[in-house]
């Protein structure tokens, strides 16, 4: 029933998705549905609990490593794409969440570890000099957002055949050899041409 | 009325957008209002078009400069994402492009012009060794994925005080430093650990 519902929450977002929809799917009666969630909003907000417990678990995996805090960071961020892929309450969850007024933003749940964590990779020098832990978690957090959208893309249209079966997980792996080694052959910024903030 | 629709669309994807709130937030009655698009799904066309072509004159008034290509890629992300948090019509597009089935990528607007720019910063050297132009295309497919997250996520809780006015033009700019120049303080990926691959 559950997974019923994230799976129609995950298509069709919390607008697109209705109680009689996920009884159908589900394979049972609007009443018998009913009984368990009277709403539609208590169904979404039952997917969003399930969502948000999976990503605390994987917290708690990944987290529990005897590695470098930049490492732990990387595999973090690496299971959370996992679980986009993979898991259809947590692609759910994120969707309602960014979907439903007033919900907490799916980011709330893992990003303060994230914090905690780059606040200690810098202190033992993992970090290189001028990163700063504070443009790090804003990095964190478009590669996730990036992750999602191509997980939720790809779902949508099916993998392409010349572009070959490309995971979120190994897209971002190779996104994080790039990020951590540069991508300036300079090793320095190119230089700002203005355009971009000075345009009309 | 298209502006009108844009910000319906923006707000309620197109699921949770119907004629009648849009001829309501533009003033007119529905009738006057199908007169014009006789269905909700071709409104929805009209304001994709205009997202479109609002995002090809970017296109083409970024890569007019005579820049670097790195330089270019750079700038026009910071252009496109100063289009979402400012243009109603784009980040719309946006939106409507990832909802509807059988819609084009808004990516595929913009990305083949980035694979191209690659290829260019790749020949002449401006990318490190080892820095692959597929990879950073992928990387800037993150970044702009994140960078509309995050407009998003903004524009539906508004500013917090904690966090500042940050805009998302000034976070990916920041991005964009740390990832020319690299994460690591090794210079060097951080051996994988294997957890989140090789996890159950």
């Amino acid at each position: 029933m559950l997974r019923a519902a994230a799976d129609a929450f995950d298509r069709g977002g919390y607008e697109g998705t209705s109680l009689s929809q996920v009884s159908k799917a589900a394979g049972m009666s609007v009443g018998a549905l009913t009984f368990h969630f009277s709403t539609k909003a208590d169904l979404a907000d039952a997917v969003l609990r399930e969502g948000w417990e999976v990503t605390q678990a994987a917290l708690e995996r990944v987290t529990g490593q005897q590695t470098p805090a930049l490492r732990v960071i990387i595999d973090l961020t690496l299971e959370l794409a996992r679980l986009m892929e993979e898991n259809v309450s947590v692609r759910s969850a994120v969707r309602l969440a960014r979907e439903r007024p007033a919900t907490p933003a799916w980011s709330d749940s893992w990003l303060p570890t994230v914090r905690k964590l780059l606040d200690e990779a810098h202190r033992s020098g993992q970090l290189r000099e001028g990163a700063l832990p504070a443009d790090v978690a804003t990095l964190v957090e478009h590669l996730t957002s990036g992750a999602e959208a191509y997980t939720r893309e790809r779902r949508d249209t099916g993998p392409e055949p010349d572009t070959g079966h490309q995971s979120a997980v190994g897209r971002l792996e190779r996104v994080w050899r790039l990020a951590l080694t540069g991508v300036s052959a300079s090793g320095n910024p190119v230089p700002a041409t203005g355009t971009a903030t000075d345009g009309p």
